[in-house]
C-alpha cells in the first residue's frame, strides 16, 4: 500500500547552478483536507534522508518517520490542516534524483544528474502548490536540511507564508558540519565499488556507505546521550577477529549502517549532503538578516537542542535574533534534550507541546 | 643527527594480555642532567601519535612536539630537570611496534604483534628507569594518552611519583570518543590496501588512513576554532572535478592528512588506537577513586580545555576531585582555550605558565 503521489515537473526543468532535468517529478503525501479557500495548507520539507511518508495514514499505515508529530488530534493536527510532505528532488525516494533513469541516456544519471541547491528543492514544490491550488502556506515546516529548505524557500517566495516552523536548522553551514559532511562524501567517493558513481546493483559502495553513515550518527547524537546509554558496555570481551567490535556504542554504530545502507542511494546522498554545505541564506540579499527579512513572516516558531553539535543552538538563536529583528514574532526555544540534532525525531515530549501551542494560536 | 637513545627490554617481554615480545626495544631522549641523588627525573608520556622527539637539543636541533614546553628556562626546564620522553611501546618512531621486524619471522610483526595496552606501554618505561638509576620520579607528565599511560603507570607503581602533571586525559574513553576511533580504525582496516596488516611499502591502506586522521582532526580541535579561523571561505568555487574539495576547511584536513599519512604506521595506529579504547583506570582496583588513591601523588597539575570534544573537561573534572579526595593537593584548571583538544600543542600562553608554576614549586 502506498499514500505516494506524484507531480511532473514542468520539463525541461531548469536548476538554479544551469542544469536541466526532463520529464522529472517529485513524489509527496498528504493528510488531511484542503478547505474550501485553500486556506490551512502545511508544507514539511524534510532532513537529509527521509523519505515524503512522514506519517501513517488510511492508503500507507506503516509509522512514518515523524509519527508522534503527525496525524489527527497530534502537534501537527491533520483534522485541522492540509498537511503536505515532498521528498527532496536529488532524493532516491521517488522524487527524481542522481538515481533516477536519465531519458536522454537510459541509464541512471549518477554523476550526470545536475549540481543541485537547496533553492532548486525548495523551488520545484512551488508548481506543485500551484496545481494543488495552493497560493499561501498556513505554515512552513522544516527540520535539519529541511529548515534549511524552507528558508530558501521563503526568502525566494516573500509572503508564501506567514508562519514559519524552523527546527533544528541553521542559516549556513559551519566548517565542523562542512567538515564532517565533506568526510562523508569522501568515504563514498573512495570506495573502491563507487566506480565514479556508475556502481552496479550488485556492487555498492556499501564499505565507505557504512563509514558515511556511522560519521553521520556520531554527529547526530550528543556525547552526553551514549555516556548515559552506553557507558563502556560491551557486546564481546575478546572477539575472535583482532580489532572487531567490542563496545556496545560500536554495535549501535553497526545497527544503523545495516539499516541505512540498503534503504538510500549513495549518489543521491553525495548531491543533498553538498546542497547543505552550499547553502548560504546571506546569497539572498546578502545578508542572513536581509534575507530573514525579505521573508515577511508574521510569526516563527525556533527550536534548537544545547547538545547539538551538527547544528548547534547558535545558529537557531541568529535565526530567532535576525527574525525577531524583522518584525516577525518568535517563539524561540533552546530545548536541553539529550539526543543531540536527532533530538526533533526521538524527543517528542519536548517537541509536540511546542509545535502544537505554536499551531493551535494560528 | 638524532638524539635518540634506545633500551633493550627484558627478552621475553611479556605483555598484560598474555603475548610476548623478543629482543623489544625502547626509543627515547633525554634532555638536562640526573643529579647525584637520581631526584630531579621527570617521565613524559606522549599522545597516540608523537615520537620521543618532544624538543631540540645540541644533538638533534629540530623542533620538537613541545618544542616551546620543554628546554632550557622553559617550563619544563632543561636546565633543572632531567627529562626523559619515550616513544611508546607499540609506536613506529623507534620502539618496537607493529612496523618492526618480528625476529621469530624475518617480517614485520603487522597483526602477529601481541595485543597491546596502555599498562604495558607504561610498564615496558620501568626497566629503563632502573637502568638509568632512577628509583624515584619527580614528576610524571602526561598529556592525552599519556596522561591515560602516566596514570596507569603511577597505580601500578604506587609511590614511583609524588607528583603528576594530567594534562587533557581522561580516566577511560567515553562512548563518543570510543566510536570516533572505532571509526577512523574501520577507515584503515576496510581500505582494501590494508589486506590484513600486511601492506606492502609501495600500497598502503593510504586513503583508509587519510579518512582517520580526518577524522581525528575532527575531534582534535573544536567547531569555534574553525568557525573563527575558516568560516565559509572558499579555496575553489567551482571545482574542475564534481565533489573535489571547495571549502577551506576541506583544504585544511588535506594538508594535515598529507603531513601524517607518510609518517605514522596503521597497523601501530590500530594497536594504538585500540589500547586507549581498552584504557579504563577502574581495573586497578575497581574503581576510578581506588586507583587514584593507590597512586599517593603528593601533588598533581590537572588541565582541561573546555573545547575538547574527545577527553572533555568533566573527565579531567573526575580525576581532580578524585585526586583530591584521596588527598592529593590538586590544582585543577578548566582552561578557555579554543582549540580543542590540541590546545596543549598550541595555546602555550596558557599552558606552559601553569606548568612552569607548578615544577617551580616542587
Amino acid at each position: 500500500m502506498t499514500a505516494s503521489q506524484f507531480f511532473d515537473l514542468p520539463s525541461p526543468y531548469i536548476l538554479r547552478r544551469g542544469g536541466m532535468l526532463e520529464g522529472a517529478r517529485l513524489c509527496f503525501e498528504t493528510w488531511g483536507t484542503l478547505n474550501a479557500d485553500a486556506s490551512n495548507a502545511l508544507l514539511i520539507f524534510t532532513g537529509l534522508s527521509p523519505s515524503a511518508h512522514a506519517a501513517s495514514s488510511a492508503k500507507n499505515p506503516d509509522q512514518g518517520w515523524w509519527e508522534s508529530m503527525l496525524g489527527p488530534h497530534q502537534a501537527i493536527d491533520s483534522q485541522r490542516f492540509f498537511v503536505i510532505c515532498v521528498n527532496s528532488l536529488g532524493s532516491c525516494k521517488g522524487s527524481t534524483g542522481p538515481a533516477s533513469i536519465n531519458p536522454a541516456t537510459g541509464q541512471v544519471y549518477a554523476m550526470d544528474y545536475p549540481e543541485l541547491t537547496l533553492e532548486d528543492v525548495a523551488e520545484s514544490t512551488r508548481p506543485l502548490l500551484e496545481h494543488l491550488g495552493i497560493a499561501h502556506l498556513k505554515a512552513l515546516i522544516g527540520p535539519s536540511m529541511g529548515g534549511m529548505t524552507a528558508m530558501a524557500f521563503a526568502a525566494m517566495f516573500p509572503g508564501i507564508t506567514a508562519n514559519l516552523l524552523l527546527i533544528s536548522t541553521a542559516p549556513y553551514s559551519l566548517p565542523f558540519a562542512t567538515a564532517i559532511r565533506s568526510l562523508q562524501r569522501e568515504a563514498i567517493r573512495h570506495d573502491p565499488h563507487w566506480d565514479h558513481g556508475r556502481y552496479a546493483a550488485d556492487r555498492w559502495p556499501e564499505q565507505g556507505f557504512r563509514i558515511a553513515r556511522k560519521l553521520g550518527m556520531i554527529s547526530y547524537r550528543s556525547p552526553a546521550e551514549w555516556r548515559d546509554r552506553f557507558g563502556r558496555k560491551r557486546i564481546n570481551l575478546r572477539p575472535e577477529i583482532a580489532f572487531e567490535r567490542e563496545f556496545e556504542v560500536e554495535a549501535y554504530l553497526d545497527a544503523h549502517a545495516d539499516r541505512f545502507v540498503g534503504s538510500f542511494d549513495p549518489n543521491c546522498y553525495l548531491y543533498l549532503s553538498r546542497a547543505m554545505d552550499w547553502f548560504d541564506l546571506s546569497d539572498h540579499g546578502g545578508a542572513v538578516e536581509i534575507a530573514l527579512a525579505t521573508m515577511h513572516a508574521r510569526r516563527a516558531l525556533v527550536i534548537g537542542v544545547t547538545t547539538d553539535i551538527l547544528f548547534p543552538i547558535e545558529q537557531q538563536r541568529e535565526i530567532a535574533e535576525g527574525l525577531r529583528n524583522a518584525g516577525t514574532v518568535v517563539d524561540y526555544y533552546p530545548l536541553p534534550s539529550i539526543q543531540g540534532h536527532d533530538s526533533f525525531l526521538v524527543d517528542f515530549e519536548r517537541f509536540a507541546p511546542l509545535v502544537a501551542d505554536f499551531l493551535g494560536c494560528l
